[in-house]
């Protein structure tokens, strides 16, 4: 059935989505909404809570990025087979998420001054706490999120990528093994010429 | 191997794994920490990113109610077998997670007519537009998350009390489909027991 990614026209939470469906070899329409455009075509795109990314299978509707990267990760061998690995790797998505989550204060403040509190504490506090943590886990799973190549590691890259141009924080220089982790998907076949060919 | 759930001693995150460890007759130590030991505890509890509820099941720990719910889920087959319809119901609780975000911004508010204002926002708005969804997708589904009793319908049981609680709104009451099941996951075997004996 044919297969369409709906997002808009920016990286922010459909590029993991890309990412796992190019190096999957999975035939689909790269939709992308402008955010001009995104008023008017609100009511029209087909989704169950008004929000993108959306994966539109046949006539099916799939909405929620981390649902969507685990359900691709389903068909690609992407996801761990024991019960505990699996729920493993959730729990570092989600609570990357939930990082993801308390960056959009800093965006929703008014008063500069607090704005720039906020951002100060996330980049010397929230993000080193995270980080740290997030790099350990790396380090005892040879440079992924789990015992091996899973959705959670293009997600992960994925909201790096995101929090790095939101914020304008450099993650990769001050934790190696992540950037060693986008190097490595950045480099999957399908990957590499997807990046190579995106404008 | 010996199970401990570590959570406050309040219902909040934890007590939709509590229902679920309870429907599904699996022993554990139901261990509780005061806010007010919180402090001194925070260190000695084993949680990677410091927070709770975490499930410790012989030497390894997994953290974040929603991987934990799932995996536990998994055991008792909680868990659709067909990946969409797994990953349908992933997509209802994360959405309702990205709802239970947006309410901490009420009790982050110093200030008391922004936090007045935040609130009528929530629950004039926010949350009739989520709730009328939800409640469309408990009837499609005969009264459930996804096409039978899954691991989602604990974790929504579990949320809309939680919001209720914490912002002091009726949810069951404007939504007699929540309402209902709400009462079914009450009343599950295990579940009924641990609601008559709890404090």
């Amino acid at each position: 059935m044919s297969k369409k990614l709906i997002y808009f026209d920016l990286k922010g939470l459909g590029e993991s989505l890309r990412y796992i469906l190019h190096y999957g070899g999975i035939q689909f329409e790269d939709v992308r909404i402008s955010h001009s455009e995104w008023p008017t075509k609100k009511n029209e795109v087909p989704s169950p809570f008004g929000k993108l990314p959306v994966l539109v299978d046949g006539d099916r509707i799939l909405n929620q990025s981390m649902a969507i990267a685990r359900y691709l990760g389903r068909g690609l061998d992407l996801v761990p087979a024991d019960p505990w690995d699996e729920a493993a790797v959730d729990a570092v998505i989600l609570t990357l998420n939930d990082l993801m989550a308390s960056t959009s204060g800093v965006f929703r403040e008014q008063d500069a001054a607090k704005k720039e509190a906020l951002k100060k504490e996330l980049v010397d506090e929230t993000i080193p706490f995270y980080f740290t943590r997030f790099q350990n886990i790396l380090k005892e799973n040879n440079g992924h999120i789990g015992k091996k190549l899973t959705w959670a590691d293009f997600v992960f890259v994925g909201v790096v990528e995101l929090i790095e141009e939101f914020l304008q924080v450099n993650i990769q220089g001050n934790y190696p093994a992540v950037k060693e982790l986008v190097n490595k998907i950045h480099n999957l076949p399908g990957v590499k010429e997807h990046i190579a060919n995106r404008k």
